[in-house]
């Protein structure tokens, strides 16, 4: 078989785990349940049994496997391969985790937050390809992000960048969650989406989302996606806000690391080009006209599988067979 | 004396040089008309020449230089050493700029955009020592930036990145030179500054300004510190507005490449800690409160010399001896 990668995608809830040949081709890949209340020990052993497990189904010797890459909410010390502390597994507190599985499985061990896993993936096979500047944004609940410059990842001095969510475009705009006003993640994020036309409705707006809200006790971006196809103002003013929050977040990208492409993921890419094109009509509306950028805005590829996938290519890309 | 580096800041009225040692101590250096109307080949002949006259001054042979770096204002592409066109140099249309001066001195030429070497010179032997993770702004007639990631300046995908004055935090707000509207750089260059001080007198607002506008014709930054010590409101309005909107962008910055320092230079830093508390002052109260910063924010130390500092500095970086 040659040399392959190992993706862990670890979360609350579940691990995903990803074999991978060297050109990234997926193999085989499982899911298993954390159970974090069992602690880091037993959490990391069946971390290595699953990749024992998978590895034996296909027939391949642990030999084969070149490096393991690991990617997981924060806050950890990435670079030093701990885990803090996780607001979905409390038992891991300081965790050595690359140690810990490199004790079980004899491999070098790449270890990098969640975003930035999944930003490496769409760089090395999917929407970012062929390009050596990207910035990735994940538009679920929060919004996440990752930057790759030049082919790296940019981690920051405390390896906390691409925070870019957390980017202030409406000075005192609306309260985030992170205590900032006027984030980008206030106006653009799935739930923030939600939440403004939750509000618009429960201050008056006529909107056929009333139903919505009156029946099912809220509304979602999902929603609001759909009553704009189906040509509801409110919707359609709403994501308007949604996209325009995320086309000054781009022009702003591009005066920063200049990336050649813009990459969306996470669950709000499900509205399609409703969404993607007045993201792209906003950009076009507020950018310098000095001369024509060179970025492209586009959504993701690689969608659910972007973590483990991500975490091999980094694991790959950090220790080349 | 071992080996050497040359640091050329090529501007329109001048072109200041300088012979620095393998430790980026000054040897020697001097300024040179440009004279740009004599066209590309006998400005780059002059550099030639005031480079060997400065060898020659210092009894040192061309043999101990190293490299030599050149900084200048764009449009160029500097990884291929071609200046394309210059605003104060309307003779140089297309200029290989790094060839032409190899030819000569039969050294290897290292080539990026005025604001870049000036960050790269603090970085390496100015205010930004020490850290691997920087950003830097010019605060003059317009922004200007640099940043500087593990180590690296940060090019983008066209080698226009770090354009930070046009980093929009108003949307919708006052129209930039650039032609984008809300860009940090029509709130806060120098100009800006000046500008909202002169629409405010107009519009009636008491200030002492009043009388400097009347006498002179027109308000620059330096009065409006001046009367800010002095004790006038309006002035001191006006830096507030100033100080807020680089403290939002210090936290935008934060929240993308996470630097370390964050380094502000140009005329406006003549200022003093009157601005650059009032930043750290708007930082503070804008900034997340989920975990402390480490961001330092400070002054550039290099003055008027972080030109030819930082191109020896960057051709040391790209060819060390």
């Amino acid at each position: 078989m040659g040399k392959m990668f190992v993706g862990i995608d670890l979360g609350g809830t579940n691990i995903k785990i990803g074999l991978f040949d060297a050109e990234l081709k997926l193999i085989n890949n499982t899911s298993v349940a954390t159970q974090a209340d069992m602690g880091p020990d037993v959490v990391i052993g069946k971390m290595a049994e699953t990749v024992e497990k998978l590895l034996a189904e296909a027939n391949l010797p642990l030999s084969d496997v070149v490096a393991v890459g690991i990617g997981t909410p924060g806050p950890a010390k990435y670079s030093e391969g701990v885990i803090i502390k996780s607001t979905n597994m409390p038992t891991f507190k300081n965790v050595p985790i690359c140690k810990m599985l490199n004790d079980k499985l004899g491999k070098p061990i790449v270890f990098d937050n969640d975003a930035n896993v999944a930003c490496f993936g769409e760089y090395a096979v999917g929407a970012g390809q062929g390009v050596k500047d990207m910035v990735f944004f994940t538009l679920g609940t929060g919004i996440g992000g990752g930057i790759i410059s030049n082919g790296e990842l940019v981690h920051g001095c405390a390896e906390n960048a691409a925070e870019l969510g957390h980017m202030i475009i409406y000075p005192d705009g609306r309260t985030c969650n992170c205590g900032q006003k006027g984030c980008v993640e206030a106006y653009a994020s799935a739930d923030s989406t939600a939440r403004r036309a939750t509000e618009a409705v429960e201050a008056g707006a006529e909107s056929s989302l009333k139903k919505v809200l009156d029946k099912k006790g809220r509304i979602t971006s999902k929603d609001i996606y759909q009553h704009l196809v189906e040509g509801d103002s409110l919707a359609k003013e709403i994501t308007d806000g949604t996209a325009k929050a995320l086309a000054i977040t781009c022009i702003n990208m591009l005066h920063t690391t200049e990336p050649k492409r813009i990459v969306f993921a996470g669950g709000m890419i499900a509205a399609g080009d409703v969404l993607l094109g007045r993201i792209q009509e906003y950009f076009d509306e507020y950018i310098w006209t000095l001369k024509k950028e060179p970025v492209e805005i586009c959504f993701a590829t690689l969608g659910e599988d972007a973590g483990i996938i991500g975490a091999a290519a980094l694991a790959k890309h950090n220790c080349p067979a």
